[in-house]
Formats: C-alpha cells, sequence, structure tokens
C-alpha cells in the first residue's frame, strides 16, 4: 500500500532527487562519489516530505521549498553517515555503509562534506529565523548524540533519558522540517506552534514504532532484520517499558539477559517482555502520540497535503497493528 | 618576542576567550566537557586576531565582532578535532589529542558539536553575506579535506595539488577571516579584494612556515616533534621542492626513503634536501607570498591595528630566518 503523498507531491519529489544529486556534487571528485553513494540510494524522504506537504497545505508556491526539504535531507544523511562511524555499523539502506565500504577517515570527512553542503542550502535562505531554526535544530540533534554516547555504558536507560534521546536524535529534524515550511508560507505564530507540537509527537511516534517494529516487525515488509537493537545491546523502548512494568524478579532477568547479551536468546526476551504486556503497553504510548498529531493537524487547512499527512500518521499505526 | 597584536588587541582577545567558554556550554554535560577539554587549551587564536585586527583597522566599533571572531575559532577548532579521527593522532597543543583520551565516537560526535555551535554563531548575524561566506568557507574546507584524502595513497603529490589542499584546507580560513570583519566593517568591494588576496597569501605563508619548521624547526621553540609530517608520510613543501628540484638519481632516492617510511633516515632526508637546496627554495616561496601580503595591506588604512597585521607577517619570516 502506497502512502497519499507519493503521488500528490510526485513532481516536488521528483526535483528533490534531482536537487540532492546537484548539492553533493563537487570539483572533488571523491566527495560526490562517496557522497552521492549514500545520498542516491533512495531513502524514504520522509522529512522532507513532511517538508513539503506542510508548505503547500499552507498554499506556498514559492521557489525556496525544494532547497529547503533538500537541506533538511542533507543533514539527516550526514548524521547517518557520522552514525555509521560511530556504531561501526557495517549497513544502510541493504547497503555497505560508507565506513563499512571505505573507510573511518572517508565517513568522518564525506559526512563533514554533507553537512557542509546542508549549511550552504541553509546560509541561501532570505529569511534568518529560517537559517536559525535550522542552525538550532543542527545543535540539539548533535546534543542528542553525544547525551547518547554518555548514557552508552549506563547499566540501563530511563524512560526520561530514553524520550530525551529521541526528541533530539529524530523529533529535532521532523519539527524543524515542517517549522521552516511553515515560516516560507508566511504561518501566524500560533499555527508555528500547532506544527512544531504536530511534528514532535509524529517524530515521536516515529521512532517508537520503528523501536517497536525492530522487536516485532515482519523482515519481508520492513527490510530490518528483527532484534538487531537487542543485539547491540541499545536500550530502546521494548526493554524500557518492560523494566517499568515487570514485577522485580522479571526486571532482574531482563537485566541479566541484556548484559549478557546473547544473541541467541531473543526468544527468551520476547517471552519476558509478553509477561509485563510490553506490547500493548508500548502501543498505548504509540496512540497517545499519533492522537497529538492528528488534533494538532486540525489547525492546518482542510486540503489534500493535509489529508497526506493524516495519512502519514495513520500509516505508522496501520503498521502496528 | 611577543607579537604586537597581544597587546593591542587584549582586551577583545580576553572577551573572545569567554565567548569561546560559553559558546560550548552545553545543557548536555559531556559535550562540554569534552568541547571545553580543547576550546579551552590556549591555542593560538591567529584566525579570530586577524578577523579582529582587520575590523579594527577599518574602523568597526558594533558588537558582532567577538561573535564573528569566535564563530571562526569554532570551526577551526571542529576541523582540528576530526582531523585528529582521521589521522589518528596521539597528542593535540601539547595534550592528549579528544579521539586519544576518550575514543573515535567522542571525536566525531564532539567535533559535530563544536560545528554545530560554529554554525549557531554564524546563524546569528543580521547580514546575509557574512553567513553565506562562512558557509562557503566550511565547504571548501571540508573538499580540501576529502582531496587530501583522495590523495593519500598515491605515490606522490604534485606542487599544484600541494597548493590546492593548503589553500583549501588552510588559507581558506584565513581569507574567510579576514573578509568577513571586512564585510562587518562596510568595506568596499574594492577592499574586500585586497582583504582576500592578504588573507589567502598569509594562509599560505602560514602554512608553508608550519612546513618548514617541521623540517627545520627547533623543538624548543616550535613545541613540536621535528620531523613529524615525515615520520607519518606526509607529503609537504620540504619533499615536494626537493623532488621539483633535485637531480633524478636523488629524486629517487628520496622517493624509495618515503615510501620505506622508516623513522630512523631522517637525517639522510635532510642530507638529500641540502643536496637541492631545498631550503633556499622553500624560503623563495615564502618571500614571495610574505611579499604579496605586505602589497595587499597597504590598502588597509595605516594603524595600530595594520602594523599589528604587518607584525604577524614579518615574525613568521622572521622563525625562518
Amino acid at each position: 500500500m502506497e502512502l497519499k503523498y507519493k503521488k500528490l507531491i510526485s513532481k516536488e519529489l521528483n526535483e528533490l532527487e534531482n536537487n540532492l544529486s546537484i548539492s553533493v556534487s563537487s570539483e572533488i571528485e571523491l566527495a560526490t562519489e562517496v557522497s552521492s553513494y549514500l545520498v542516491n540510494s533512495g531513502g524514504k524522504r520522509i522529512r522532507p516530505a513532511i517538508c513539503i506537504l506542510v508548505a503547500k497545505a499552507f498554499d506556498y508556491s514559492g521557489s525556496d521549498l525544494i532547497r529547503l526539504a533538500s537541506s533538511i535531507e542533507l543533514l539527516h544523511t550526514a548524521t547517518l553517515i557520522h552514525d555509521d562511524v560511530v556504531d561501526e555499523s557495517l549497513m544502510r539502506r541493504g547497503k555497505e555503509s560508507i565506513q563499512n565500504k571505505w573507510d573511518n577517515a572517508h565517513g568522518v570527512l564525506v559526512g563533514d562534506f554533507v553537512y557542509s553542503k546542508a549549511f550552504q542550502l541553509m546560509a541561501s535562505f532570505d529569511n534568518p529565523n529560517i537559517i536559525r531554526a535550522l542552525a538550532n535544530a543542527t545543535n540539539r540533534i548533535s546534543e542528542g548524540e553525544v547525551l547518547q554516547l554518555s548514557l552508552k555504558n549506563k547499566d540501563k536507560l530511563t524512560e526520561n533519558q530514553y524520550f530525551e534521546i529521541i526528541d533530539r536524535k529524530t523529533a529535532e529534524l521532523f519539527k524543524v522540517s515542517s517549522v521552516t515550511a511553515g515560516i516560507l508560507a508566511s504561518c501566524s505564530k500560533d499555527q508555528l506552534d500547532s506544527l512544531s507540537q504536530f511534528s514532535t509527537s509524529l517524530g515521536i511516534a516515529f521512532q517508537i514504532q520503528d523501536d517497536i517494529l525492530d522487536y516485532y516487525g515482519d523482515e519481508k515488509f520492513t527490510g530490518k532484520k528483527v532484534g538487531k537493537d537487542y543485539e547491540e545491546g541499545k536500550f530502546t523502548l521494548p526493554i524500557i517499558t518492560a523494566l517499568k512494568n515487570a514485577d522485580p524478579k522479571i526486571q532482574k532477568k531482563l537485566l541479566s539477559l541484556f548484559e549478557k547479551n546473547k544473541k541467541n536468546n531473543f526468544e527468551e526476551v520476547l517471552n519476558l517482555l509478553e509477561t509485563a504486556n510490553t506490547y500493548e503497553k508500548m502501543q498505548e504510548v504509540f496512540i497517545h502520540y499519533s492522537k497529538d498529531c492528528m488534533n494538532k493537524l486540525e489547525n492546518v487547512p482542510q486540503n489534500p497535503y493535509r489529508e497526506a499527512l493524516e495519512d502519514i500518521v495513520s500509516n505508522l499505526g496501520l503498521r502496528l497493528s
């Protein structure tokens, strides 16, 4: 089932792809080669899509939109490249990661190159509020990365810490995608506030869904191996929810399994999660955020672009039902 | 012998130090801790000093200068942090490098944090030309890094390639330091062109001096171990100059020593360089650029700030005589 937005803004999404390719082409061949390898590898483009849908929902028809959407996607791409260096990830979007195909140095420096391309695009806007919003988002995202790093070797992550990290690492870029689109479309302060809340909740719902699917998804459907977060020792929502709700004996067992981090006891972990109704609890959290998305969207004019945004929210939920 | 600028703009340099400390303080403790470790470790602040001197030579007295100088120093710091990850350098400014004291992940992510702080400062300017000049410089610098990486495993580096790399990696930031200061001080197009040429030549002269001192400097004076570039297998001006001027037999010998990269044959390399008058040839190149600096400074109003800029240029030469 294809999401509505893909057809509705297919022209803009094509322009985005062209613009991304042009943006990362450089006099320095290696910079073009390595950055294009990831930039042209067909991500979901969900952040630029939100940016485009919001601007068009508010009737923006100027020429700045694709450039804005591109700067956001490049910022996202740069963080992925550096994430893969830091996590020593082997794969990204079904291909070898840059640090795996080339090496750490290529990951660090080409990541910086992609950042610099995002900044050049950002700097091209006439409205300083757009530039500042993007610069502030860049900072909050990078602080989120450092926060996650600082909590990496802790025994466990609290629910608050988890939400602080995903608010910065995921929701922040969703937020700035939609708020800068609103600024471009000359939205009022109230409208910008609604957009900010809508897209923050959407970013959180998106990350929650991602974390749930990592434990309960169907590999054929998600394209990702089930249990990867657990294998990598990442504290994500399933473990955090179970630790919050399970009885002390189960908590202890879970933590001990998590510490040992054996690759062959994922089934045992799933059984323990079940005893604490973890899936249902997580669904409640997800529903809270997706309802908030829908509520906040009521302040957006009723038109096909808003419907496509609602469709994105509904679709996240469908994949969990 | 202390450089004139240190006394002349000591007030501004103190403000700079304060502003740098404030800029890297963050809600995320680890981000503050690791970035302050390098930011507060007392670099020469030559780039911000040039920025301040140029603005004041053109009689700028507004409140934007320290913020501009800080953004430039932070941009420089971020590149140092990532350079140390890429080069696996153990030391920086006489202390353990971040990637050595912590690890790669800290280097990559705290480097990104410092970049993001530089961008936030950049985004705070009202004049879009300042923001764009800084974003373009960031891009050219990062392209210089990737260019250097792409040439890393080549047999040798040509003179042109060497100058292309130092123009991007070193001169670009000198250039933008002085040009953005000129924009702040409402300089004319002609004045900005002169500033651009002055500071590009200064950046190149600075790097040439650095490369010469790496072979011929006095460790007591420079604080750096002699022969480090050679040990690390870096093609810099001494080798490039010798390969250009020596007879074929010596060239072959040099290349073979360089390939083997033995740590105990530095004396032999120095002897080979001497047969090709390498030191004198490099001095000629240095003098060409430092003369160009002085010529271009003639378009700057005659005042103590210009004298301090001239003093920086003369001092680079003194260290080579």
